[in-house]
């Protein structure tokens, strides 16, 4: 039997992709061979991947001037990748500080780089993000970073940053591809795609044109975006099977209406949770209502003495991995593109039902 | 319909591992959610990984003063992290150049160490590995490295080199796990998955304890082996369905026999096709007697002119992706663990039959 599985990552994947996964599982497109089993080289790996990144890009309709690239190492490995790429050592980047993800990707910066933190947040415990008007860009900075959606706090922005000349970066791991996005507003986006895209050990990073060729001396081979880029993603042996389930998914998306279909259902399942947690006395999420997440929603009961029989409890009626991080504690609950509307019914009126026990 | 898959990686995978993949691919252990979709913290990932682990420790013989690393990035990723790892910038490591992977290896180390080219078979056509007696070894390197099996060469040590003192790297991508092998020997071992581990974007690392913790500035911390040990390879998200696989893969070979069991057989597929191929005065391997791949056969026709008409006939009876590396052309059969016997005897008859109407 199915759950509903609230997992931050790696996530629920759509029914409908793994039921295809699992069709073509020991011979792929007539090949006699899983797709596991293919050469990246092969004209049918190729035609995949190429169609995975064209479906990306119609769907988020990204321009000609930005290379598409499937790396792997994780959202974390572009943490170094990106000063290493766009930064001399003696550049200045600038970092909006808004919760555990940003601070990594700074702390990270650091080694390579002279990091000015445009905005810190951290007064409030990471519940807001800085008002657009306040941020303190450097200029001439090689670059600003930013988390759109931070996955632990739970924090999104509700707008993008004007960074005028200087290219923007985004974090997009939890929030690429759950509504429409500017892309052009970016010069670089990169996101894990363990969440709204594929399994684990898959990395997108959408970078535009004029940022290749940058890297500096002692940029790790297989990290240079200009030499990646020249080889379509293929400079060594990509993560195959990843790249193919996220071309599924991309696909699927397709079905489902595209990003702007995922971004109202994405809007309905939000807004139903938050409603019942802001409707009840018992659970309650601290985050600043104007930069809720949409992706990933913690919440607390009104004492955490209850939080392993609330876990066990969901558990046992099908609604899986509602834990919050284990730096955080609480509940937390992620409303991925795979997880329907009734996923998140069954969780509000499980909520509600807890509550009258135990509230 | 299954074929006989001699691609040189991603490579065949034994089906029983396939249809275990398939059958639980929705619903892993009673998850409710496929393996992909499972949290790498969850208890039941961690226990499948630490299997995984011990297995590959049970199958090698791998001392307890040795860590185990399940990474991303490929084995191209290793040649830039294990300089970063093992050595300081004014330190000369010494390489072993056997062929096109050996060398690509020292090149991305060049650019981190001074690197002392400790033999060189590039006059033979990489047809040959170096006299055990003649290595120029540098006393005080921190680090020799060599490849003892040649992925697209064909050409693999019929021994362990001796470094004394100074730790042996060994980049064993397409040889690991097709026979014993004295680890104790070398104190890293570096292998990507795609050959007899499991899918692409899997890098295991076998590392001997005093090595850790000896990373200059400036190595990303994804790729710190003493920062990734002390985390389990889970500092940042692993590759889980891809390490998964791997778990299964080992689980596989241990019901074969273990190492013993797979070079006994391995032994014989390789004499069988070598043998094919000097019997006939059509087929030629170029590589000496002494030090032929077990696992990656290059050979030739007696005229390029018929490369086509040989491949298209091959897949159509069932032997696919023959064709050698687009760097030297000619065929190329891999014989790793997951290629049976028949497998090559289907290739031998085949290319009998080859022979009698076009030689």
């Amino acid at each position: 039997m199915r759950v509903f599985n609230f997992a931050a990552g790696p996530a629920t994947l759509p029914l409908e992709v793994l039921e295809q996964v699992r069709s073509e599982l020991t011979d792929w497109r007539g090949a006699g061979s899983s797709v596991m089993e293919v050469s990246h080289r092969s004209k049918a790996f190729i035609e995949a991947a190429q169609a995975a990144e064209s479906d990306l890009r119609e769907l988020l309709g990204i321009a000609t001037n930005y290379r598409v690239l499937f790396l792997q190492g994780g959202a974390s490995a572009q943490f170094s990748a990106i000063p290493l790429n766009l930064a001399s050592a003696d550049a200045v980047v600038d970092y909006l500080d808004t919760g555990a993800w940003s601070k990594k990707a700074l702390e990270e910066a650091r080694r390579y780089c002279r990091v000015n933190i445009a905005a810190d947040e951290a007064a409030s415990g990471y519940c807001t993000v800085p008002d657009a008007r306040t941020l303190k860009l450097t200029v001439g900075a090689a670059y600003v970073h930013y988390t759109p959606n931070e996955t632990i706090g739970g924090v999104e922005f509700p707008y993008i940053p004007d960074t005028a000349d200087v290219p923007l970066v985004a974090d997009m791991s939890s929030t690429l591809l759950s509504r429409p996005f500017e892309v052009s507003r970016c010069a670089l986006i990169y996101a894990g795609a363990q969440k709204n895209i594929g399994p684990a050990g898959l990395t997108v990073v959408i970078v535009r044109d004029e940022l290749l060729g940058r890297a500096r001396p002692g940029t790790p081979a297989v990290w240079n975006y200009a030499a990646i880029a020249a080889q379509g993603s293929m400079l060594n042996t990509p993560p195959t099977f990843a790249w193919y389930v996220a071309g599924l998914v991309f696909k699927w998306l397709k079905t489902q209406g595209g990003l702007a279909a995922m971004g109202e259902r994405n809007r309905a399942k939000a807004e139903l949770l938050y409603g019942a947690i802001d409707a009840s006395g018992f659970y309650r999420n601290p985050v600043a209502k104007n930069c809720r997440s949409w992706m990933n929603v913690p919440f607390t009961l009104a004492t955490s003495a209850l939080d392993p029989r609330f876990l066990s409890a969901a558990a046992a009626a099908g609604l899986t991995n509602l834990e919050g991080h284990r730096s955080v504690g609480g509940m937390r609950a992620s409303l991925y593109n795979a997880m329907p509307l009734a996923g998140v019914a069954a969780l509000t009126a499980f909520m509600q039902e807890f509550e009258r026990r135990y509230g």
